[in-house]
């Protein structure tokens, strides 16, 4: 279920620019013909995501060049026979393409510039690819340093939760140089089925930041008017049913409804287990709100979201899906 | 453009509980079929929405009994032959079907239990339905009065502004005894393309107000990603497309998107003229500001939302489209 | 402590307005002296503010005569030999000046209006003071009822708590006819150190709610900057005294500080018991948000502390001194 | 007026911590029985604040080398015989207690880590003191770097306009190893009037943010209340009187009224000239914002705040005092 978050009909078959993607299917094709001449790509960051990505990039052909902070994330790929080092800098030394995967912008910073960071020896013309959620004024300043080194950086944070992550249907979406793009896409379309090109550098996480806020937004919305109707005598299916038919109607309403009972399959009826965690939603909140103070946009409804999702996280309910924010919400008045 | 407010897919088809509507086009035929042998009914209350609405039931073949505070309103159907009486009390006299379409909660009081108000003369077993967007513990109150008197009441709001009601697809959402629901259903069917039964009486505002909560909600919610986008360096119609095949998708994103430019044929292209007013936008949300207080519910974006377009109003976006909140938001800084 | 909520240096000796008020002390010395010729007043509402509040009358020399809708409330009183009679209608028959003091808006609309209510018997000239805090709008409703049968209605509500009614030392906040306010101010200055004339019927429920809801703003707001500095590694102590001779100085912050240890003698050092409970807060909240929705008046703050109170009433902190809203904020994040 | 913002009671003789300050008078004497023996400061950033400030230095008789990026805002200096210099670097070669006023968080980075920056040149033991408003997390940032250069850092945000800038009564809010806070004072007391020492580096910036976010709610709670007293028929001068005899009383309302008429002296009666300018409190408040996502804690007035003043700025009140939020909110509803 966590593997549609952030990606509407995945499954049935929506492509968003056909002419740029291929079905994960006949990708595997190509690549396996083609595998022989495969040249290694480096991968750094080994965690939840990144583990099944760097999978799915074997799966079609390519030998990597791994690193994490925690020497343990790479056994299993040493076992298998990839190769493992023990610094970016090292992995800089050894594959011109590099796709780092890592939680926060200190993190990035740190693998790229850090002491023994990328950019220490990275090769002219390497394509680096940070597909980490972070402040896209970090990942301008990062493209910054990386052009200074005669390298290409772009900016591919992801849409979809870790079950995308394994089932290679991430959605990305990518910042940077237009004609690199093509570039970023053969690599990129081995681990998601959409891979969308947005703009400048910065623009990737822009463009995953607005849209997570406004989920937020309107998760939280749709949890409201929810809890608002039954209490004011509705039955849950029934509102959902007439807001899905109405302008009311949103993601959070008709693929994801918060409220138990009302839809299947969905984190609200497994007792809001798996999908999105609220930390990860206070999270992308606060690099909204940070995006939404330098370029002085007004958040209203926005910044009181991330409030409320920082709030859930003091109240127990950081580990469950960000739908949960129904149950923090319908808690009873106990005078 | 305003026709489809409040209603996905009207035009495409799409029919909410289909063994009980029928297309509008059936409906006339079927109407005008049995003309001969129908009886009067009484319409109160004709203004911007009442007037077209009263027409519709004339088109299916209702002769009316109306009656509006301003003599003025009722002029054209005078002229038409239809019956004008002086007071409420007068219609319900003379007419055992009863529709009201009032702006307030106070007009619906006095309409129904004033001096001259439709109780007064009420006949027993009279269906008396409420299609103003009022207060749902009014009308719950409204409704005890009713019964008391022997009669049945219904709130019936709807959903769709001035185009909906000419082209006779509005959106009603009933409360009231189930039994009488069919009853209502034959008028209300001649005025709108989806009648709803959602519970007791007062369901029908609460559904009412929940969905344009939700839809008040959505709307700020894409006008802050939207302009927080544009202000990161997006092309605006790009970051329709991505948050439209994510999970931010919302009506307000994707058929009501409230940048200029964006889309063809809504209020935002044709400078937040027409469609549904921010003043009735503030109503609505003060309507679930109440309602919220009195059944102990939180709304925090929802409280939020009621106060933005309170502000608004108050800066001259009255009488634009609510999705003109983009335009209200993305006013520059000037230092 | 909690006495002096809502009154700033009654104990030091300031008076509102001097020549309209007279220490307790000397009121007691002119009561007595006159105490043979007094006329009995009617009491109505004998709950935790009303029962003492009857007792500074009694304690004054007034003789009472008195209802509560529970009797058990009456028996103490009874006892000690003062009348009590079956409904507000039989006080209103036997005494022309009243004092109610009731929960909520329904309430003070069932004892005036009610079927046994105060207007069934009143007499002409009887000065009805209601001292609920009540919608203002209901207030004005309640004084037209009053005016028709000959009668003067005046709101009164209070600010201070159990304590400050049991000392005497209440602030009355005054609407109605001037003309009438030196009768109500000879009853209500046997209850209250303070009793100021707002002005029209409703000023004086609209002066405790605009006070109540700049409270609970400047109170959460405290909350939020205590809890911010000491996050960022502020002393609270320390932190208090710079807020408190800088700007940000407020009631909240230098004589009700609500985080524990800061000053002693406040709810905040005594596990946040006693003082002004969160439900009540939540309550005037709701009659601020009423006022302002019918009067178009933005309250975006105002709104927001509302929602923050109403969710607290939800998670346990309904019995809790307001200033609890520290505690509810500083709750950490457990990842 | 201007002077006194952020500090209650400089011009009656309040101190806050007697023992370590003196009135201005006093230091006066002090400084120039000793000025024949002072070794010359350096003065980096000579702004609308710096300048006023660096005059008072010269005034205490110390000798400056300053550096402005714009070398006009030397000139004047220069004329007078002070020594200008041409970077920060050489700033610091010269001089071993350097104070810094800069407008931005990156402007601070740039003076001292730059490449032409203080740090490059910076003599053992010398003492560095940042008066700009900045993140606290940059103020520790700077500290760290500076320690590493056998120097020492501290924060020193000042609260007081222009106004006091030139008087000499700002109050500054100083972090840094407590040790040095006496020599700082020295410095700090020939351009305040009250110097309080708050702990480790960053508290300083702390403290300040602290206030400024109480400020902001309180204010625009004043204006809030005060508006919807008004519109619920209070007197504005009698509200306030209620107000600051009661629990609602703050700064905002006792001090600097935002209400125009209710207050001599203050911008609101002045039509909002003068005092602390919208766009410094919106800067703030993003300071704030900043702070509370990194130290995760709630801020929900707080954010609220930050977007009102955020859209204020847009809508023309940029240049007027902070208190015109009472101005921007009372705009009438035109329906």
């Amino acid at each position: 279920m966590a593997a549609s978050l952030g990606l509407r009909g995945a499954a049935s078959g929506l492509w968003f620019w056909s002419g740029r993607q291929r079905p994960a299917a006949r990708l595997a094709a190509v690549c396996s013909r083609s595998m022989a001449s495969k040249t290694p790509v480096g991968f750094i960051g080994l965690g939840n995501m990144g583990n099944p990505m760097a999978k799915n990039l074997i799966k079609h052909g390519y030998p990597l060049i791994l690193y994490d902070v925690f020497p343990d994330a790479c056994k299993e790929f040493q076992e298998a026979g990839e190769q493992v080092e023990s610094s970016p800098a090292d992995v800089a030394e050894k594959a011109d393409r590099i796709i780092t995967m890592l939680p926060t912008s200190m993190n990035s910073v740190e693998v790229y510039s850090g002491a023994n960071g990328i950019l220490k020896k990275v090769k002219k013309g390497s394509l680096l690819i940070d597909s980490s959620t972070i402040d896209p004024s970090v990942s301008k300043q990062l493209a910054k340093e990386v052009e200074k080194m005669g390298a290409v950086f772009m900016d591919a944070p992801v849409s979809g939760g870790v079950g995308a992550a394994r089932s290679g249907n991430l959605t990305f979406m990518v910042g940077g140089v237009e004609d690199e793009f093509a570039a970023a896409q053969t690599l990129l379309g081995c681990m998601g089925s959409n891979v969308i090109y947005c703009g400048a550098v910065g623009t990737g996480q822009a463009a995953k930041i607005c849209n997570n806020m406004l989920l937020a937004i309107s998760m939280i919305g749709t949890a409201e008017a929810m809890n608002l109707g039954i209490r004011s005598g509705l039955d849950p299916k029934l509102l959902a049913k007439i807001l899905n038919m109405s302008s009311g109607r949103c993601w959070s309403s008709d693929t994801y409804n918060p409220v138990p009972g009302v839809m299947d399959g969905v984190p609200s009826s497994n007792n809001y287990q798996g999908g999105f965690g609220t930390t990860l939603m206070a999270k992308d909140l606060g690099l909204a709100q940070d995006s939404a103070t330098s370029t002085k946009s007004p958040i209203l409804l926005g910044s009181l979201a991330h409030q409320i999702y920082r709030m859930m996280c003091a109240k127990g309910y950081s580990k469950k899906d960000f739908s949960s924010v129904f149950q923090y919400l319908r808690e009873e008045e106990t005078f």
